[in-house]
């Protein structure tokens, strides 16, 4: 069973939650609009796909579609492939809480793109320069605190060095590339809090060297961050 | 067995999602923060939960205690509960598909709330009003539209009247949830639009009349919208 995921081929953005997932279980799937269109791929693809195939019609990249199934939104998806492919808690508490975590960090997530685009997602960056500004303050004094202390107080919680039950999961992933994205996008302030948070910066580095995630990273199948996707570095939003 | 939800007391907001579940099942449940203080109710009680028990802390309100289970995301508690209470499709495919809509719906909801706020969450209204009228603008004239019309796609292509599957469920309260919030911090706009949507009007009329829920929108317990909450009439931001 081979799976498609359909996402913006030019950055991680969201599509990079569900792609740790499959590429941390060593599933079989089509990056498909990073393929070539004689092989069925490119963009024509996935805008086919959203004019409708069905009833299951995504309102947004990322998608996959698995067989008859079709499930969007980054944080659904990253928990139902970490729920097939032995990458979810084992109990059923630890699995349901699972999905809240997933779906906390998808929030975090749209918070540190809004930084860059407060007023509208239809304008550029340079027509929101002034307000980014005042939204980054927030995000970088509070927002970003309240997420990182959120995340450590869960590690020591559970006890095992993971966000929920005894082994790796989805969770773990979506915090991995959520911590990256913030040194990416906020190194400054990252180096300034990070060390308050040592639960978080041992279980980015679990997930670092986890077999398959380090062989992925080195592979040009990772998609660097850049100033087109959801974390973008731009000096004057990471403080004085 | 009784659910306990947890949700600031005040406003609708996005404890409603979670509610019009329990309501619609007519599941037995406690809303947490209403409660008398002597009943183990108000505000205190969240807070000690969010303090830590166990491994599962959410990240903030709402919130949903099932015996050992905590869940917490307002689509995510949806989800949870419809597929426990007979409100979720019944194919395979059609609930993954449900989850999707739900955290969809969620993000249109949290678009909703950045319409007033923003610039930050930590400000009032009063300090970010320049910077809400260009996110406003935006906001009624593309994202309203692109998502009822998604809404409308789904319903028809669906066939049956409802978003997913052939029976009323958890995602179809969502979108009751969500036209009633635009119809009152957007009524000028809605009124425009609204008609070009008519498988969105009919099933939040199916969704009105349900018999729980109708009972449940007459009762004290259905809050009315109000501007604390997630949705607000501010008729600087209703367009010309």
């Amino acid at each position: 069973m081979v799976y498609d995921l359909y996402y913006w081929a030019e950055i991680p953005g969201r599509g990079e939650f569900p792609r740790l997932v499959l590429e941390a279980a060593g599933a079989p799937y089509r990056d498909v609009v990073r393929l070539p269109e004689e092989e069925g791929g490119g963009m024509a693809a996935m805008s086919a796909f959203q004019e409708g195939r069905g009833p299951h019609i995504p309102f947004a990249p990322p998608f996959l579609v698995d067989g008859d199934t079709v499930v969007s939104q980054a944080g659904v998806i990253a928990a139902y492939l970490g729920e097939k492919l032995g990458l979810a808690p084992e109990s059923e508490a630890d699995r349901q809480f699972a999905r809240s975590i997933a779906l906390t960090t998808a929030d975090a997530v749209a918070e540190a793109h809004d930084v860059h685009h407060p007023v509208g997602i239809g304008l550029y960056y340079e027509d929101q320069k002034p307000e980014a500004r005042r939204r980054a303050a927030e995000f970088r004094e509070e927002r970003m605190v309240k997420f990182l202390r959120w995340y450590e107080k869960l590690i020591e919680a559970n006890g095992s060095g993971y966000l929920a039950g005894r082994r790796l999961t989805y969770a773990d992933l979506g915090l991995f590339q959520l911590v990256e994205g913030l040194r990416y996008a906020f190194p400054k302030r990252m180096r300034v809090i990070e060390g308050d948070y040592p639960g978080v910066r041992a279980l980015v580095e679990t997930v670092r060297v986890q077999e398959k995630i380090a062989a992925y990273l080195k592979s040009d199948r990772r998609l660097p961050f850049n100033e087109n996707g959801i974390f973008r570095h731009y000096r004057e939003l990471d403080g004085e």
